[in-house]
């Protein structure tokens, strides 16, 4: 169903919040992480930092749950809409991961913090 | 300001409606396109397929006039928030580029062109 040899295994997965539309992160699926999200409807992604499957929210808890799934005109990269669970998405605490604005080009940050990192991610 | 280096000279660009917030496009950037951008306030890409500087919207004329540049808290994703000139952002003519629902677990197109690509694209 998905173009996976073009980009070397590895596709792109947009995140999106189903309510609220803010984009929320991309990550990477490869084919297992695929099936695992159409089968669990759960994100599933692959980590290419530590090189193995990732149930997004498996640590943290804050899971996303898949509503729809769409994929572009080319094959090659998926739109995820989901319910994120715990109302963050970011490893840093943020709602989005897309917590900064280029304001005169200079980066400022835009996003306030849902939870700490420090609590949620103790190891 | 942001992170070339990490993903081998290009980093993703998520684009996204300001006005409807839906998704349309994923597209690549270097740092020639990711300045054309911040200069000119219209989006540019590097076509991975034509390896080339790409202006959006310079063939067709339906170019992203980028209203905001939102960054990732790694520094290497870019979601930008733009207006579509002439309503499509695909190249098929459709809306945007996830034209494609997943549906018990098969590709259903949800979309409807607003242009024909034959006449866009006359050469």
């Amino acid at each position: 169903m998905l173009d996976f040899e073009k980009s070397g295994g590895l596709v792109p997965a947009i995140v999106q919040d189903e309510e609220t539309e803010e984009v929320l992160m991309l990550a990477y699926m490869n084919q297992e992480a695929w099936e695992k999200t159409l089968a669990t409807r759960k994100a599933h992604y692959w980590s290419r930092s530590r090189q193995q499957l990732w149930l997004k929210g498996g640590t943290s808890g804050h899971i996303q749950e898949v509503r729809a799934i769409l994929v572009d005109c080319d094959l090659d990269t998926v739109l995820l809409k989901v319910h994120q669970v715990g109302g963050a998405a970011c490893h840093k605490g943020y709602p989005s991961c897309f917590c900064h604005k280029v304001e005169r080009d200079e980066l400022k940050v835009v996003s306030t913090q849902v939870f700490d990192p420090k609590e949620v991610y103790k190891s």
